[in-house]
């Protein structure tokens, strides 16, 4: 496993833990402003939110890199799935600026059961199919797309994927390079089978995302914590998604409406370097 | 699997399900006009909360059978493992608690992560060595334990079991007769490794708990759906657990202070009776 106490080059920043992901949180820094600060602090990459790109993804893409930082990904497509689904010409819209910013993953969240089904085959039926022909799309971009599982609180209207096992098991059926998955230790801690999934993993992880679980958690979304604030076994999981192979950025993406999108971001970005350093 | 469409005998209340579960909610129905009103509607069964029961569990019990009802279960022990984890005393008094009432089944929900441990190794050995010990005051008192695995969003305070297969592992290891598990919609309809799963549980289903998993779920705890208002598939979910063998009482359980807790307890126990005769 990788040693992080002498080197952070590994951290990157998804700017979500700055609240930039939703309108009105956060201290509504500028993409260049979080550029210079992760910079100064030695990240090694920032993942940033369509919302924030705007026109302008390959001006923050080359900044970032004059910087000397990796643009680490995009999150993230349209749902794919469900009521709230988005067109094809969404989708693939954000894989064009996923391609324009330089960013080699873009995450996709499914979105939910698809309108007039119960439980889930057909809408994973759906996505597979969506899924197949938007990787395509990706390819000839050079981009990788990202199935993420969430927590199971997040099925109905967000997510038709659940586990590692059943983000694989739309990544075997559709069965291309450029489709793999991203483990976030909040929706993932608790899955015991973890390490055993994991192994069936190799080659497929794009994506290592980092926050805690609080022990008393208030909010389904915006209330993950810092790491080292929860219960989260942090240590053991990487262990797991390193034995996978996974040897890329470890992003750390904290949706906190009520305290980490309440305080300054330079305090944010230092405490997230010791944290990292650690107990990640 | 079992026709309910013309015998609704097997359908009993959860008493949660008119918010009797906690103070201040619900019409505050006493335990006898509960028996009334489902003897009449041709319910089989009543599940109890502790807080009803008070001193008068076998009188209440005796009630119940004079009506011609089942008590099917009682919820349930305080957790066992936690920051919030009750004594040995008081595990030992809701154990005695369904034994006067005449309950064969009394519900665990285990509580949360050990204080000052992460992940959830440790938690379960501790959950594993505090069941061993009280299984066998119950099996005395011929009661049985349930445990009763939750939706991944509540771990942290209130669980560390997540699934069946979870609660199956901590059964294997007490490995006696009266210990089993109770599965409930809510907290499993999302997990694709059900009906492989529930192929392990043959002899330990001592509950099946029905409701509806809403589309858009506002509230982690008290929004749970009337069956047939969500997106879990009931009757594949029941074929799954009578295929285990389950053969007793569907336990209608729904937590929702909004909607179904607002609603007159006669309206809510027709409604039941429909749901139950025609998409469970």
């Amino acid at each position: 496993m990788r040693d992080f106490s002498q080197d952070h080059s590994p951290l990157a920043l998804n700017t979500a833990t700055l609240g930039h992901n939703i309108d009105g949180y956060g201290a509504g820094w500028s993409p260049e402003q979080v550029i210079d600060a992760c910079a100064a602090r030695g990240y090694g990459g920032i993942v940033f939110w369509c919302r924030e790109i705007g026109t302008r993804a390959f001006e923050i893409g080359e900044r970032v890199r004059a910087a000397g930082l990796h643009v680490a990904g995009l999150c993230r497509t349209p749902y794919l799935i469900g009521r709230e689904a988005g067109s094809d010409d969404e989708i693939k819209a954000s894989i064009d600026m996923a391609s324009a910013l330089g960013a080699p993953v873009l995450t996709i969240v499914t979105g939910g059961t698809e309108p007039g089904t119960l439980g889930l085959e057909e809408s994973r039926k759906r996505l597979t199919d969506r899924v197949a022909r938007h990787a395509e799309h990706a390819a000839q971009n050079k981009v990788k797309l990202a199935l993420e599982p969430l927590n199971p609180m997040f099925g109905g209207n967000r997510t038709c994927l659940f586990t590692v096992r059943d983000a694989l098991g739309i990544c075997s059926e559709v069965n291309v390079p450029n489709l793999g998955i991203a483990v976030d230790v909040y929706h993932v801690w608790w899955d015991r089978t973890l390490p055993e999934t994991l192994k069936d993993a190799t080659g497929r992880l794009f994506g290592y995302h980092l926050c805690d679980w609080l022990e008393n958690t208030s909010h389904m979304l915006l209330d993950r914590g810092m790491m080292g604030d929860g219960v989260a076994d942090l240590k053991a999981i990487r262990r797991a998604v390193e034995g996978a192979g996974y040897d890329g950025l470890c992003e750390v993406e904290i949706f906190s409406a009520d305290t980490w999108w309440k305080r300054s971001p330079d305090q944010v970005l230092d405490i997230i370097v010791e944290r990292f350093q650690t107990v990640c």
